[in-house]
């Protein structure tokens, strides 16, 4: 499960409740177009700006429309006691794998990050998979915090941030946190502009935002690299700098895939709860074209 | 309201719930010591660790327990929607004040960010303090973003998260910000290391993470530099290097207030959320011999 495309859909939401319809409709385009297993409740899920009853309603909706395709469940809260009713939860709704990312308000120690996983590590009957995004969290993980959580029970995969752009470099530090980890833990990496430098570099999984709303062009790439062609995995990814340029000039990946969503008609506009807006103006113009220009599907 | 000490006391909590009682010890203790308004549910609150419904519930305790002394309540959230029913239960529970910071998973936009406070303020029918604290929200507000929110209805203070240690600075510092913002707007200062600069400097108020815990020692500070002796209010900060070294060697202030708490049997021990963890070994080893020795109080 923990290996090949995740893709991470958003959960369509707006200032009165989620858009159930549009939510089950993402997943049944990511069913179809065959991807490896479906992350929802990342963070491009917008995980951190639902109710604990909004997110297992989100994920009860999931497992239904999943058919044979694994689904992990976000399960990352401000609160242990949250975390762990989640885990609870993505049990009892038949998720089969979580993904627990260290949630902060107040920067974490490393001290309180391993406490976390310790404690959730130990509660779960189900694989875990570590959420490392210092973009969201505040918290950088050393490799030996990975090593050590990566010695608990359950933990079976390790989501990083992103590799370096250098080939060489992207290997070297994969290699470097696999000399920390047991084997049976994969390596996934996000960061979709270096994502597939990090699958040549021997990452196992890629955990894709552009996964969840272009599944065709995410697939594309991961199997390329899955069959040891680097050269066109790279090619298909250079191809859409221009979009790894709207999502670095827009503050990230969220805002322009939820414009994404909109303007390919999969869910309604606005589909992020405010004070998050998705793309607009010129920026939203810019993708539109995007989305023809380069056949993202 | 939003001048002198405003007090932020911890909101106590272990994994079972709230500890009501203890929480209105520590509103009392600081009624009995003549703080000029209580800021609840702040950062030191941790207000983002609990559910509306417990917001609500020590809103309520907080006024019951205050007598004549004004009630700020924060109001943060990561969503919107969330915000405007927080400001409406401020509002019913019969708070003096709101304060209000750009909570943030997802970074926010200057754009997002105006958007928040826009909606907010012309909901409202309370005092609103705009709280700019970019350690715990990611978002750093330019003093052209305050100067807007400032001319917006409701706008009363705004909490900066610091001044710079020189005194020259300090003033122009605030000079700069005063500069953008109407007059009836007053300017806070936190980062309690640094208050007595701030007050020197022409704040107004010092919203303060110790003026929660050791009142009488903040207010010796706040009541020197309002008399003019901006001589002694330094003294008095100074005073309390020790204090200030362990707030940036373990991540801030809050985990060693909160073993302060604890420690002056104000609370039961843990107080604070898991995964948060109060200062524990050789850390609150020296807080407890600081207190004595500086007759924190």
């Amino acid at each position: 499960m923990f290996s090949g495309l995740s893709a991470f859909p958003l959960t369509p939401m707006n200032e009165h409740g989620l858009d159930e319809a549009a939510f089950a409709r993402l997943i049944e385009l990511l069913v179809a177009a065959n991807v490896d297993s479906i992350g929802v409740l990342g963070s491009t899920g917008n995980y951190a700006y639902l109710t604990m009853v909004e997110r297992a309603r989100v994920l009860r909706l999931a497992v239904e429309h999943a058919g044979n395709v694994p689904v992990i469940a976000g399960i990352g809260a401000l609160r242990t006691r949250d975390v762990l009713t989640l885990a609870e939860d993505a049990q009892s709704a038949g998720a089969d794998g979580v993904l627990l990312p260290p949630m902060s308000y107040q920067k974490l120690s490393a001290d309180e990050v391993f406490g976390l996983y310790e404690t959730v590590a130990h509660e779960l009957s189900l694989p875990l998979c570590v959420y490392d995004n210092p973009g969201t969290t505040q918290f950088v993980f050393s490799d030996e915090l990975h090593g050590q959580i990566a010695q608990l029970p359950n933990v079976a995969s390790i989501k990083i941030p992103g590799v370096p752009g250098d080939a060489a470099e992207a290997r070297s530090r994969v290699d470097r946190l696999r000399a920390q980890i047991p084997s049976r833990v994969t390596v996934g990496v996000s960061g979709d502009g270096l994502a597939a430098n990090g699958l040549n570099a021997g990452c196992d999984a890629w955990y894709s935002v552009i996964g969840g709303v272009f599944p065709a062009t995410a697939l594309a790439i991961t199997r390329a690299a899955q069959a040891g062609n680097a050269q066109e995995a790279t090619r298909l990814s250079e191809r859409l700098q221009p979009l790894w340029q709207l999502f670095s000039e827009y503050g990230g990946s969220l805002r322009v895939v939820a414009a994404a969503a909109e303007l390919r008609g999969l869910v309604e506009r606005p589909c992020l709860p405010l004070p998050l807006k998705a793309l607009s103006g010129e920026g939203r113009h810019r993708l539109a074209e995007l989305i023809d220009e380069l056949e993202l599907s």
